[in-house]
């Protein structure tokens, strides 16, 4: 028996959450709505001008592994901090909501990895990673005997950009494919695609078992404007796609089995991101749990529901008592 | 003319806020609703069976001259942070809001000061203060220049914990007469001023113009349970009093002038810690603009209800709007 439902490989990152105006982006040159990658100098310039900010555990798979132990899901997590104040916070926040998180910390090298959040009126979010501490996630750092106790081995696609992580990736792929184990992806973000489309197409094909993406980024990966298109491409390369598409739903694949999961009613999105996150979460809940792909989507709808109903791309809730709640 | 309106000096605080249930203070031997002052290893010790939490700047001054700048007031800040993480985190906020804070941060010793604030859900907070380098705020950071370039110098009562601090303190407030400045103390917390009795009935006594204190503070400070006959004593002893007594509004006195300030009505009280740094910062705002004492303490009753309407003890909307739109 598997000793965790989910291993989680991701950027050990603390969020830095601001709310700043449209004008504020301008004067930083940056793209509203997209994750810059930005080095310490650039990373502190943005941070001066910004107004007062409250610091939170994040990074796309930190974010998912908080919403699986809160679906009542058995979890570890794999990631790079330093031994340093934040770093102690993104380790206390992982343990404390029961994600077990053994990576020993970089006790020299950058500081931990921090993504600046400006959260504009109109509930956009505008990211700026300084990946710090992350970019020394290397082969070394993946246990093989976490990753094949898991059910699942998830990573993100965000992994791509730390040149070492790119290695550590294949490596946990094989580990667990060895186990028998299952490897879930998330393409994490279009501009991310782009700049390792190759590398993402080869891993989709030959190591991915479970595939997460939304529509802008599965476009990317496949260079098309159309959805239906790029969902043809990938029907065939994984075992399972899940491709997310905002207010229109999801679609689940896997073989001939295609399920279209319906958006939940809600009356106010506050702020959109983590609710690709919390849908993987949702998913691979459902899906480690030996659920049918359909209830999957429901769960992980839910759970992404939750998300963009409040500031935080961490849930608010306990994620389990509200599946029993609306779900049964 | 001043260059200042306010300079504060107090401990310099980073917030760690999560909610926690009754069962968990029982737990940890936490009196509710108290500040309890602690050690680096119990710090440690409790914040390890806390769960995942936010951080944010803090400090009852720190509280209070965010809120000051917020209404329009310019403000310079004095006390002392380590050169680490969470003390670049507490300057960036600190100047973000438009404070000046010149003092140098420590190079050696302990980290940055910080505050477990633990939530329980009938909205009360339960405070564990681990001073760290706000133990080293000592009289060679007191910069006579900006004391003396403002009109008020404004002091918590929680300095009077680290020792080195107490005689910062008198320093400060003989720097500021000596320029014909005002001196503003705020009692802080009932515990603290039982901790310091003596010192501090010789501070209101000899070097206090304007002294802020909620009823059981200064019940606290002559020890006896009768809100009016603490009034009787302060009255002879500072230029300006004001008591706060939560739902049932404020007093404040100078020489025969009395005036009653009627709470504002409030659907639900969410988080009450922080009304009292809110509550100073709305007053000093308004005597340092020259306003009349009844106008201050409508003031100061706005800004103070506008923070306990939502979790955290810094403002969430621009108060100097707040004040023209509720005001006038």
């Amino acid at each position: 028996m598997a000793e965790y439902d989910l291993v989680g490989i991701g950027n050990a990152l603390v969020d830095v959450l601001a709310p700043v105006d449209d004008l504020f982006l301008e004067g930083q040159g940056l793209d509203k709505g997209a994750m810059t990658l930005v080095d310490t100098d650039r990373a502190t310039a943005i941070y001066d001008k910004m107004p007062p900010a409250q610091e939170v555990s994040g990074g796309s798979c930190g974010n998912t592994m908080a919403g699986f132990a809160s679906l009542g899901g058995k979890g570890a997590f794999i990631g790079k901090v330093r031994d340093d104040q934040l770093g102690n916070v993104f380790r206390h926040d992982m343990q404390a909501i029961g994600v077990d998180f053994a990576t020993p910390a970089a006790s020299d090298g950058p500081a931990t990895g921090s993504c600046l959040v400006l959260i504009t009126p109109d509930a956009q979010r505008t990211m700026c990673t300084n990946l710090g501490a992350a970019t020394h996630l290397g082969p070394g750092d993946i246990d093989k005997n976490i990753i094949q106790a898991a059910k699942v081995v998830y990573m993100e696609g965000y992994l791509f950009d730390p040149p070492e992580a790119q290695e550590a990736f294949v490596e946990a792929a094989d580990a667990a494919h060895d186990a028998g184990r299952k490897v879930a992806l998330t393409l994490s973000d279009p501009f991310c695609v782009d700049r390792h489309r190759h590398a993402f197409q080869m891993l989709v094909q030959d190591h991915t078992d479970i595939l997460f993406g939304n529509e802008e980024e599965i476009k990317s990966l496949y260079q098309t404007d159309d959805f239906d298109r790029a969902l043809q491409h990938v029907r065939g390369h994984c075992e399972i796609a899940c491709l997310t598409r905002s207010s229109k739903g999801s679609v689940v694949l896997s073989g001939d089995e295609v399920h279209i999961i319906d958006p939940l009613p809600l009356d106010k999105v506050v702020d959109t991101t983590g609710a690709g996150d919390q849908y993987a979460a949702g998913f691979l809940y459902g899906y480690t749990q030996g659920m049918d792909l359909y209830r999957c989507g429901q769960i992980a709808t839910l759970t992404a529901t939750e998300i963009i109903s409040h500031v935080g791309a961490r849930p608010e809730v306990n994620l389990a008592e509200l599946v029993a709640r609306e779900l049964g």
